[in-house]
């Protein structure tokens, strides 16, 4: 371990993907994932002082852009592989992801998912058909566990973010945010992505350093799961100190991926923070505004926006909805701390 | 009154308008409503057994369809009379689209409420500027106190549905519908439409007998507050007994409207009929897989649809969620009994 506190004995990095792969990833898409709109709304707009346009990545199939990659990743699998299956290790969106993108390509998966994971994670992981492995957050390794279980049965092992299929997949999102600002006519000064482990970030900043270099891409994480921000002006990855919590599930990873920070190193503007109160006013304006549900962990970058931390006035802005897979008590709880 | 409790003296119907009218509606609203998108969802089409296209009024302006038709409507008052604005009475939604309408074109607008109106209808339409004139719905007309402001102000009264303008506005609805689901190569079996006083059914089912003659239109509205389905069985206006109640706020109209009923009576298939508990269940079915927000009123094609009131099987079906303005308290309660 380094004096950041990540390990730096790790096997060499496979190379990061390319825009042809991100285009490819949508062609194996088509027709699978959904071409999520781009929406806009005059009252947000009015809020902001600027124009500002939602992907709301909560109409995806399984509730977040997780279905993306997982995808992408399990479709490349070579045919001799696959009976074998797939094994991944989630807090719940890509295991739902996983497990969809499986039982569509009719190959078995096993998912480790932690004990305290949303209930309805769970259950919709399991409803598509995977098996599910509960562990304990605290004193488990859900990696390690995944590897044995990989182990045993020959399977693939599908990471939640630090793959290049995977990076691939969900750059396809900010593929359709780009096509559609352009279809809009509308030229994007930043683009807000949730950032867990930063799969998302990444491939959507691949996608804009090619197709609109003047956009700035920012991650938007969690107060004291901020590891990309803090990263990123260290310039090398830190962990996340302990003794944090959020309840953005989706969002505590502890530290950004080797591959994702390669990436978003190079290509990213910055990261930005915010906190449970400022994600339970956003969730809050979601549902009473946008009319949308949104998880804690996918309403991060509105949070951001909401909250003042990136100046929108008189500026075109893009931000990402990640995920809609909330518990009907959290999420009734977030609408009424946060409309008050 | 004749035996079915409506007033046979009434002013001379005005002509409804005609599918010229819609696409006329379009192109003044255009860049000022919504283009909705034409949403489907794999896990509903798996639970309904055929292709479901989801029409999602919730992400309208004003968070429901009616801003078109009153933007249609107030866009065409002369503008000698405007100075003097406009009166409308609504339960709600119809008023934030007045309202937002109104401001949009810099009139004044008063609008007649029922006292127990939900809470964030009454907010929102006094947060688009508009004056709010409360009223008792058991023991006062809304009509005749509109009657009353008009005259004295002399402004333009914007009724709810049974109005030309109206009709056309709330029929790009259905010509977006229309468009959309011939871009997806979906030809339509049926399309199911919330109903109050019919000017949304109406005005769509101008745009299909002119676009798609195949597609069955159906009103789908409470049970007790049934009067659309009632009516087109009987084959004349009938209207709702007393002693039912509904926790769908905006579909309470106690008969069809006399112009939207001659529309209806000629080019609807029927109507179908849901109960509060259905209503639940699609509210929660729609938060938790569509991450929809809709209120009970916008949920009623869905419920029919999930309690297998219509039969999708191996069909092609299109339905609105026709409005997405509820409060916290009265939407957690429903998706959790909804769920359960």
């Amino acid at each position: 371990m380094n004096s950041s506190g990540v390990s730096t004995t790790e096997e060499p990095l496979p190379a990061p993907p390319g825009f042809p792969d991100i285009v490819a990833a949508a062609d194996r898409l088509a027709g699978k994932a959904v071409v999520t709109p781009l929406l806009e709304s005059q009252a947000l707009n009015a809020r902001a002082g600027g124009r500002i346009l939602i992907k709301p990545e909560v109409l995806q199939r399984t509730g977040s852009f997780k279905f993306r990659g997982a995808y992408n990743r399990i479709g490349q699998i070579p045919p001799a592989q696959r009976a074998a299956g797939v094994v991944s290790y989630s807090s719940g969106n890509h295991a739902q992801g996983v497990a969809a993108a499986a039982a569509l390509l009719d190959i078995p998966a096993t998912i480790v998912m932690p004990a305290d994971a949303p209930a309805i994670k769970i259950a919709n992981t399991r409803g598509y058909g995977a098996t599910v492995e509960l562990y304990e957050r605290a004193s488990e390794s859900r990696e390690a566990r995944a590897e044995v279980i990989a182990a045993e049965l020959g399977a693939t092992i599908v990471r939640p973010y630090d793959d290049p299929g995977i990076i691939a997949g969900q750059g396809t999102c900010g593929l359709e945010i780009a096509n559609q600002a352009k279809q809009l006519g509308a030229r994007l000064d930043a683009l807000l992505v949730c950032c867990g482990g930063g799969g998302l970030t990444s491939g959507c900043a691949i996608v804009f350093a090619e197709m609109s270099p003047r956009t700035k891409v920012y991650a938007v994480e969690p107060e004291g799961f901020d590891d990309t921000r803090r990263s990123l002006e260290s310039g090398e990855r830190v962990s996340n100190a302990p003794g944090h919590d959020s309840f953005c599930d989706a969002l505590l990873s502890p530290t950004p991926g080797a591959l994702t920070f390669s990436v978003n190193r190079r290509l990213l503007a910055g990261g930005l923070a915010v906190s449970d109160a400022e994600v339970a006013a956003a969730m809050a304006y979601a549902f009473s505004t946008l009319k949308l549900v949104v998880e804690p962990g996918g309403a991060v970058s509105l949070a951001a926006l909401l909250a003042g931390k990136i100046d929108a006035r008189g500026r075109t802005l893009a931000l990402t909805l990640s995920g809609g897979n909330v518990d009907p008590e959290t999420h009734a709880r977030a609408v009424a701390t946060g409309s008050a």
